[in-house]
């Protein structure tokens, strides 16, 4: 755990640090956080309260829109993979659990909504806000800040504000009117909820002060049990159910009023309420644990995490905690545009993955039995297409424990998966396949190479090579067998061919850094399989049938249909990350592939092909250069490779100063769980992983003038940006602690051992930058 | 546990007993048990394969009719409580929990059918038994005995034989022929399967010989969980599953072909096949363990109890677990139908309640977290409104520990609880609210007043104390505050205000023994309300209305819609068992009583009397006495408050002959979970608990020559009947320990002290048998 780590701040003027063990010591950069930032179209972040990887997300929901209409799929409903939508003008309620920034999603658990008047228990229309308990709330009433959001709950008159701890929430309801309130807890609502995403609900009101249960789910995780104990400040004066479901047989249980004061309550669609006399402005608090195991579990976190009614001091302690991370790197600046910029992006990296275990880390594990996480915090919600890039390349520098222990529980994952493999797209103990490739590979290799292996080394190279061997996953057999994936068997083939070719080559890293010569060549041929899908007559990649010609009627430009996923050709041919040289070289050579890599900036897209494809839209594009999803995070590295790196240093200030703006509307994308932060950080500091698995970063262009990374084993690492300007972005010099750098890349080792990185900027490009003397 | 106690056998002709510590010493009394008695009609019996109070009941179901048709209460359902019915041809295949004899259902879990040919999924009609998996059988062709049940499934030519241990079942299929075949697992076949009962399923094939998983139901039992672990003896070669849910969203998932050799399967309807290589008479053995806790739990259970693929022994240890139990009562006579009927009601009343926990202990409780039973075995399936009348107090005389255990477990019950209240009828950590009053406290009470308290006696006594003050369970609360239940309140008002007040009572005799006056007054107070229900003008009890006044239009043999429930009044106003002086007095006193309750037996009841309803029939009634069902389990007795005892003795007589027959119909009603069982087993030893929660026992009319009790302690209580025969029904004199009975009443310590007890029988009357001298 980091919590109780010292934490370094480096001095403004020298590189010696000085040791400040005390909280008041941190710079507070909670106030440069806007937890609103992304909240608008795509960004799909929510501005509710959270602590750094918290288990629990609990911010309001806008809509709660069907995932299905008659039995389609109604793309309204990717609007609210965060729950929030800011151009929204009506609440529905908080709830508990919130993916930050992906691009499908789930939970939404345990939607709590306090109202006056006649007790309503539908959430009503967006249209009509009277027809049901959601409320009207204005932005000029509301406040989102690390650890704490406020609003007032017009319809009501009810100041609504809420705080966390990492596995419960706070809400604390001010009314404004003496009057009856109710609260209602409806156990139907949730976020990309099938007609049938409830499985089951079960609830007990054990005391007037104290309620316990759980709901399971089959939504994106198939078999999804959240519990929950949640506590009241003051006495339930009366309360009950109705049910949406069904009714059971009812012999012998007519004899029973079920639906009022009855303690025990189960169903699969079920709503509750509680009522409460409150006087004028009183408060009413409530503490929602949750826990993966069981209620006596969620009470338990309760008791151990939030025992009073304190909620200034929840807020606090929040505050706090974030201070903590947000500390980890300095940025020294006068441009608050800038540092809000900066510190929100360190926020949103740090919200996932998050923690998935009780106190006593008990959790449930992938075959549903409890597991105890020994000696290391288990998380989940790994987004692994998304953030093996950036994110958790940024985690071994900045979170390096953290990133430890999600590999313990990738680890973890693949020893309870039955099919012996490591996480895909995995939340709650529940794998759900998303997207393409095994990129825990690429997180674990990374940290392998890089020394981070505060897990078991060679147990997760073992896992690693296990999850590469499953054949019938995704067109694998196919791979292993014909060196790529054929499109007639297995769609989106060439995209999975590339990523599984970098994945091989990313376990090869891993295994010769732990010796394992047979595993390196094994897997470093396989990792030149990419080769198999270049088209030289068309100097793309593309897609190959299982006869072994290529498809015909084939569109470099088309998202759809054409072997990619989520990604054209145009950028898909540039993704060998592991082997840039060979790619440039197979490419046709330097100049050739200059020209292509610019046409991707410049060229103009035409409008047809943004039709139907929700994570690619104008915002998130520069020419057909995609920024707004991820297959082309390193694209703009790329020129590094060239005798033009200077290229990648103006196109990254352009996508750094396009692409991140503060406000609602501030990210061009899904934030990805904090790959696009992430992506921001590092290039905002001047360096990026292109190919994680490698022990250096290709060099770019910082945007800041100066920022210090403070480091885990009490060093920090200072990058400075002499004669920064927004004109100034090309690089004229870049010094590691003194030291001209003759190429275009930094070690991890030259971080991790403290110094400084200082770039000379320059309005004009330095084309022999990099070349030796 | 029993199973290590030693056990006693007396001697033929002394009351000289000595310890004999092997099991080859014990009489194999399972020879004499015909699990067949009761499979057919309305005994609700099942044939196969169980240990004493064990987990699995593993037993063929020869049909799975729908809980309702069209939403509507099917009647059909009623027939299939056990799963089994005698008459029919064909079976569906074994399943693994069974309630005995009971008159509702549920359960039913992990039906498997092996088939050979071409797979079918779906059970297909007895009409048409080649549409579907099921097969024909015969009977010639089947075998059932303690522990063991074999059949030949003629359309396939398999063999199944099953045994048991307490939580596993282990199946052995022989295959005629050398062919392909498949095992099906119907996760959606069950008993009392309601439309949606499935809540959900899960299934991991772990290996190529293990399968585990877990099914939720919503059925009787609102939210129940079983867990499994399945071992094959030989490899798996192919499997695969059908959904017959609505698909999930697809996705990220159509990817994969999840129908075939996909080792992750879960929703709400899934079935499952396993398909296997046999070759010619091989053998193809199964084990299933089942879990009330975790998958994990049920593959600790299976090593625990049958690591071995040694279907012998286990059959053997099963048979060696029943004669131990058997033991218990020796019963020496010539008549081989006595023995069969004498031992298989042995048999009968060691089904339930059955053990509900893993091997180290845990299970889940009613508020769904897990538990640790500490000291103690916890059971479950308490069909208490029956079983408290002779089955626990039976158990207090032969199985002592256990009583106490299954206390502990209803202690543990009413902790957990929600309401704070003690069992109704409860399963599998829920509540069903069956049937009506509060009889845990009769089975607690009966237990502390004869000093078989290896539970917390004073807690127990407070749980009865706060079960019987839940003002809001059926109807309590104006009995509480009016002294009776108004009909207009609640009905079936009647029934409820004297069980009530006999329950009452026996919490007063508990609280006298543990020297709690206060709440010995209290109850006393409430025990005599019975006295507001008598209607003296009619002679009956009569539902009385929240106005004070009597229910007008009353019909005293009507069983529906006159404040009983499954009882008419003439049967229901002899239920004052704590208090028959009184009742007698109230009812016009000796003569006029006795002439009602003569009535009783010998009135013509009209047909209109059966219509719609299940629990009486012809069978199971003599006059308008019903053996069939329980209300009136205790009036043959209630002579012996009279001056003519002789005449209890004739009418025991007769419904001990009558009402217990060997053969599948040899039932006469629902077994009720061994109450109908240790109704006869008491009967036939010449005594009965007329009254749980007196030490006392009312005397009757043996129907044996001889029998000999083994108790815990050592001793043994012999019971025999000088010049018994068929006519010899009645009683001419009795001797306990050679001394002449002037009562009609033995005591529990009189028993339990060991010794005998020597009845005199004779073919005449003795009308002065119990009169002082």
């Amino acid at each position: 755990m980091t919590l109780a780590f010292i934490l370094m701040v480096s001095c403004n003027n020298s590189s010696l640090n000085k040791n400040i063990q005390s909280n008041e010591a941190l710079v507070d950069y909670t106030k440069f956080v806007d937890p609103m930032i992304g909240t608008a179209k795509m960004g799909h972040t929510y501005p509710g309260a959270t602590v750094p990887f918290g288990s629990v997300q609990l911010s309001p929901d806008t809509d709660t829109v069907p995932f299905a209409v008659n039995g389609r799929y109604n793309p309204d409903v990717y609007k609210y993979c965060a729950g929030y939508q800011y151009e929204d003008s009506t609440i529905v309620g908080f709830s508990h659990t919130h993916f930050s920034g992906t691009g499908h999603s789930d939970l939404g658990d345990f939607l709590i909504m306090p109202t006056t008047g006649a007790l309503k228990l539908n959430p009503g229309t967006a249209t009509n806000p009277d027809s049901g308990y959601r409320s009207r709330f204005s932005h000029k009433n509301e406040h989102a800040s690390p650890g704490y959001y406020s609003v007032l709950l017009e319809d009501y008159e009810i100041k609504a504000e809420m705080t966390a701890s990492t596995r419960v929430g706070m809400h604390q309801y001010t009314f404004e009117n003496n009057e009856k309130a109710h609260v209602i807890m409806d156990l139907m609502s949730g976020i990309y909820n099938y007609d049938d995403k409830n499985v089951w609900t079960f609830v007990r009101v054990e005391n007037d002060t104290l309620v316990t249960g759980y709901r399971q789910t089959n939504g994106w995780a198939r078999t999804r049990r959240v519990y929950f104990a949640m506590a009241f400040s003051k006495p339930i004066t009366n309360y009950g159910r109705a049910r949406y479901d069904r009714p059971p047989y009812n012999g012998f249980w007519g004899r029973f009023n079920q639906a009022e004061n009855f303690p025990e309550v189960a169903g699969e669609k079920i709503k509750m309420y509680f009522d409460f006399d409150m006087g004028k402005q009183e408060k009413l608090q409530l503490k929602i644990a949750l826990s993966p195991v069981s209620s006596n579990g969620a009470l338990a976190n309760m008791k151990k995490e939030i025992p009073d009614w304190d909620f200034e001091k929840v807020k606090d302690d929040a505050k706090s905690s974030w201070n903590k991370e947000l500390n980890k790197i300095e940025l020294k600046s006068e441009d608050k545009e800038e540092k809000i910029n900066f510190y929100t992006a360190m926020y949103h990296a740090f919200l996932g993955p998050t923690v998935y275990m009780d106190t006593d880390h008990n959790y449930t594990g992938l075959d549903m039995n409890t597991h105890n996480a020994d000696n290391f915090t288990n998380y989940t919600s790994f987004s692994l297409w998304d953030t093996y890039r950036a994110l958790h390349p940024l985690f071994n520098i900045i979170q390096p424990k953290r990133n430890s222990d999600m590999i313990s529980s990738m680890i973890a994952h693949q020893d309870q998966s039955v099919h012996g493999m490591l996480p895909i797209w995995s939340h709650y103990a529940n794998e759900n396949w998303c997207m393409i490739g095994y990129h825990s590979v690429s997180v674990i290799a990374d940290a392998i190479v890089k020394g981070n292996t505060d897990f078991d080394a060679e147990k997760a190279l073992e896992a690693c090579v296990q999850t590469a061997k499953t054949r019938y996953y995704d067109g694998l057999g196919y791979y292993m067998d014909m060196g790529y994936v054929p499109e007639d068997k297995s769609s989106s083939s060439v995209s999975k061919t590339l990523e599984y070719a970098y994945d091989d080559w990313a376990i090869a890293q891993a295994a010769k850094k732990l010796g394992k010569e047979d595993i390196y060549i094994e897997f470093m041929e396989r990792s030149k399989n990419y080769k198999n899908v270049f088209d030289l007559k068309s100097g793309f990649m593309r897609p190959k049938l299982s006869d072994g010609s290529f498809k015909q009627d084939f569109d470099a430009l088309n998202t759809h249909g054409q072997g990619f996923i989520e990604g054209n050709s145009w950028n898909y041919s540039l993704y060998v990350p592991h082997d840039p040289e060979n790619m440039i070289t197979m490419m046709g050579g330097g100049e050739r592939f200059i020209t292509h890599l610019d046409s991707l900036f410049t060229m103009d897209l035409p409008d047809k092909y943004f039709e139907n494809t929700e994570d690619i839209t104008r915002e998130g594009i520069i020419g057909n250069y995609v920024h707004g999803n991820e297959p082309s995070h390193h694209v703009a590295y790329l020129y590094n490779w060239t005798d033009s790196p200077w290229k990648s240093q103006d196109k990254i200030r352009m996508i750094l100063d396009s692409k991140y703006r503060t406000g609602a509307e501030g990210l061009s994308g899904n934030d990805d769980f904090g790959q696009m932060s992430a992506w921001y950080i590092f290039s905002t500091l001047g360096f990026y992983p292109v190919a994680p698995g490698s022990i250096n970063y290709a060099l770019g262009s910082p945007s800041i003038k100066n920022a210090v990374i403070n480091l885990k084993n009490g060093a920090s690492f200072e990058i400075i940006a002499k004669n920064q300007s927004a004109e100034n972005v090309y690089v004229e010099k870049v010094e590691l602690n003194g030291k001209t750098l003759r190429t275009p890349f930094i070690s991890h080792k030259s971080i991790m051992s403290g110094g400084n990185l200082t770039f000379y900027m320059s309005s004009e490009p330095n084309p022999t930058l990099y070349e030796s003397e």
